[in-house]
């Protein structure tokens, strides 16, 4: 179903309703564009990837928002599904806010046009949202907008005098008269300034003066000053109309609901930063800031890429996953949509890839095909769909797609933090092609050379173990400078270690979230199959379950840079 | 009429020609934002203004150019009008060229939106461009591409020697064969990598292979390698669509033609920026370029602001222009449609404002009936549209609405440089609010405070003549720290003289220009009637008939920043 600005308000309880029945909700996003040019290094630390990309995405928009609440029907044991897809664009409330800007990425905006997106519909329908941040510059606006404003007066010019005038006769006409508002004869926008810092000398505080602006036209407009009731009443509505979307997202984090994507680090960062809170500078606290907003997190593509899935899902490309998940050994449940009224339902009949209902659709499809099948690997007695416990090992993991050998980033768990005692750090002059470097490693067999800058890179052997000789052999040359990877980061001053809910986050009653020192003294706000879903799985993880999927869990290093459909070409 | 990717090329021969009978071009963009939250100041220096807009502009898109040509009749004593609105959006040739980002603004958005613009044929539909950068980066990239990449190998896994082993099986088959390309199966962008880098190993370079994208999919596909000259016809057509409304840019300015904006600061900035050259870092450097490249410019703002107009135009906005120049006491000539085929001519009798076709459209009318009115007001003999020289006064001086006693800057003469005498640089505490400055110059009447930061200010007196008292009265406190605005300029090291012409352009053969140190050396391609028109008026402001102009080019600083309808509200 799609929801515009036109039908937020009158479809907000069926929302509201889908997202409370739910056993997960999936999600998904569009954005005027991913990463702007950025370099990131395939050895960075999970550190200086973050700071990368939240910098390098935080100007991007989420145009789309997809939001697809799946409920497992224990009596007929299949899936009913609800799908919304959000047009998404933030709102200049009043002139005197600040005018936001953001980036859109050319190829991203090709793409999407290409896919159908409706841009149209989005700068006129988007509904517009806003974060803690944007909430509090809006409050602060609103209540400073009640003093009067002491501009500079400035001087009357004779010929304007008798125009001042009579605006003033009218203002005073109007306030005898039982009119609720009159538009007041300015010629200009120098006169109505002239007659907003003189009107409470002359007349005090009983009118408003109100400039509506109508393309190019401004006319002043003259009404009766409202109460302080009538003004917080005013200010509560703008309020509402201004948080906009970001309503459904406190409701999803309020829920506690598990939450799935696709690929969804971006989804997760944008989510956040632009509906919630502005993300936290520092990686630890980002952590703690998802986890707690989010508690329970899957991602369909770090699911789809481990071991197990193999020789049964050839590529972990969104539409394609669905492929593979849809047939054999797959046999996912019914799913039945179930959505009320006219809106149209999804098919992967008529597949609309990249709007981002239906890619939320899918990939909650995905989800329960790839459920559906851990649990019957594992060789899960009970309901599977009543135990979300199953997948335990994937809780809370994103996959990563950058780093060459951090496959994910763990929400509630300190990062994979693989040996990278194979990788050097060598400093060059700016003649140095890949072939030198290549030439000079020769002697250890292949090399993974990943830039850093023009004289500066990290070489990575492929044949690991030949790594105790390379300084041995190469230290000893002055046309250049080689050290391991960690004496490298020491001298960065960047290895430090990851230590999880080390950091106290700020206090988000409105969220009804708090975080504590001790992340699991953490207070929810409802007790529900989810919340209590995630206590179990404390449990399982250190049930004998677990242990067939801490065995799978093998660090697939060396096989992902070169089976990673996305990122080569 | 519209112009998109898809007529460009077909409709080309009748805008070149339009452009060539033309005696003057209206022209008119439309952005994607207007200049982001940049402190200007009204005090600033011209040069100080230059650098803000240029760097606060820069990362805004042209999205729409509206032309049209007006030509005058001489028989008829009429103007026939041609008129054409260009959809612009870059496109990315290739995934190894740099993706661009750019700016929007929200506001802009929300405006062009309710203004009717379509956004999604602007995505789809929209002309591509390139200045002389991007034309040296594509043409670098496409020389590149012919050498061969020597990507570092990566080792062949086990598991996939036989996929590839079939692969090369199938790229010789292909050679023998008579067919024109093939499409290999490959499972994996790292399979395909694989192939590319065995490819000159195994077979040659008797074919060539590509990726192609499709959606999420790409295929590789083998073709018989080309010639050289070959190749160098595909790289002219792909320059050539790369470059594209560039060209309209490159035909406009090398026919030397007048060019008639409406406020037409920004149009200049991002035309030249965007289309011809990166705008120079200086602003002399600026001048120089932009009066080199578009020799003879009109901006309506800028004569619609004169004094003489004072009474009978009644604001400047360009719509509200419109509609007191089309009514007595101006008495413009027939203005006739001439495009031909099916296009709908546009009419004032149905507005399309904020489309740039249209709006260029009307500025060009404006510009008839000013023209008009001023060649009767002077006593112009002659036949007044056959002799641009008329409007000597007005040449190339672009309207400046942002600083408060600079009305316009002057392309090709030294910009104007009123005294600031009575304006006071003073810096104090944060607490500092308009209140206490006001406070302290009241002994010297009303001021306006212009600030520069949170705790510094311009101050500039009601009553210039109060200026000598001032630092004598205020010099002595501590509590603050007060100077004329010469003394801070020149502790701000900007105080330097602005010459024109002092410094040499860099060559541009591609647009027929060179710039010498002597710009009335200028070397133009063609010696049409602007380019004689130019050298006459040279003459003519020597000459009696300027008299009444210089007259009347009385410095409007008292009125203007009380006077702009645009910048109050």
């Amino acid at each position: 179903m799609e929801i515009t600005k036109s039908n937020l308000l009158s479809e907000l309880p069926g929302i509201e309703e889908a997202i409370k029945n739910a056993s997960f909700l999936a999600i998904d996003c569009e954005f005027t564009g991913l990463i702007t040019s950025c370099k990131i290094n395939p050895y960075d630390t999970p550190e200086e990837y973050y700071q990368k990309i939240r910098l390098c995405s935080k100007d991007f928009l989420v145009i789309q928002f997809g939001l697809s609440a799946f409920r497992y029907d224990t009596g007929s044991k299949s899936f009913k599904e609800k799908s919304y897809n959000f047009f998404l664009f933030p709102r200049k409330f009043n002139k005197n806010l600040p005018d936001e800007s953001f980036l859109c990425q050319v190829s991203t905006m090709t793409f999407l046009i290409n896919a159908g997106f409706d841009f149209n519909k989005l700068f006129k329908e988007g509904i517009p949202y806003l974060n803690r941040e944007g909430r509090l510059q809006l409050q602060t606006y609103l209540d400073e907008a009640q003093k009067i404003k002491n501009k500079e007066p400035v001087p009357i010019p004779d010929h304007l005098k008798s125009e001042i005038d009579d605006v003033f006769k009218e203002i005073k006409n109007f306030i005898k008269s039982g009119d609720e508002e009159r538009v007041l004869n300015t010629s200009s926008a120098f006169c109505r300034r002239l007659i907003y810092q003189s009107l409470q000398e002359r007349v005090g505080d009983v009118v408003t003066l109100e400039t509506r602006f109508e393309g190019d036209d401004r006319t002043l407009v003259v009404s009766h000053s409202k109460t302080g009731k009538e003004i917080a009443e005013i200010h509560r509505k703008i309020m509402r109309e201004a948080i906009g979307f970001s309503e459904i997202i406190q409701l999803i984090s309020k829920s506690r609901k598990p939450v799935v994507g696709h690929n969804m680090m971006l989804d997760v960062f944008h989510t956040i930063n632009r509906f919630l809170v502005k993300l936290p500078e520092d990686y630890k606290s980002f952590k703690d800031c998802a986890h707690c907003l989010f508690p329970c997190i899957f991602d369909t593509k770090h699911i789809g890429s481990h071991m197990i899935f193999k020789d049964i899902i050839q590529s972990t490309v969104l539409s394609k996953m669905l492929h593979s998940l849809l047939q054999k050994p797959f046999n996912p449940p019914v799913v039945e949509n179930d959505i009320v009224g006219l809106a149209k339902p999804y098919s992967v009949l008529e597949p609309r890839e990249h709007e981002a209902g239906y890619d939320a659709y899918i990939t909650g499809l995905c989800f329960i095909s790839l459920w559906d099948y851990i649990g019957k690997k594992i060789g899960y007695k009970g309901s599977v769909f009543e135990n979300i416990n199953v997948l335990g090992p994937y809780y809370n993991k994103i996959y990563q797609m950058h780093l060459r050998d951090v496959p994910y980033i763990c929400l509630d768990a300190p990062d994979v933090r693989p040996s990278r005692e194979h990788v050097f750090y060598i400093s060059f002059s700016k003649t140095w092609k890949v072939a030198d470097i290549v030439q000079l490693f020769s002697p250890f067999g292949f090399v993974f050379v990943s830039w850093i800058d023009a004289t500066s890179a990290y070489v990575a052997l492929n044949n690991r173990e030949n790594y105790p000789a390379v300084l041995k052999s190469l230290a000893k040359s002055t046309a250049y400078k080689i050290m391991t990877y960690s004496q490298h980061q020491a001298i960065l001053g960047k290895l430090k270690p990851d230590k999880v809910g080390d950091k106290e986050l700020e206090q988000s009653d409105d969220l009804g979230v708090v975080v504590t020192r001790d992340k699991r003294k953490r207070k929810s706000t409802n007790d529900d199959q989810s919340g209590s879903a995630q206590k179990q799985r404390k449990n399982l993880t250190e049930s004998n379950e677990s242990v067939l999927f801490n065995s799978l869990l093998v660090n697939k290093t060396p096989d992902k840079a070169f089976a990673e459909d996305d990122s080569w070409e």
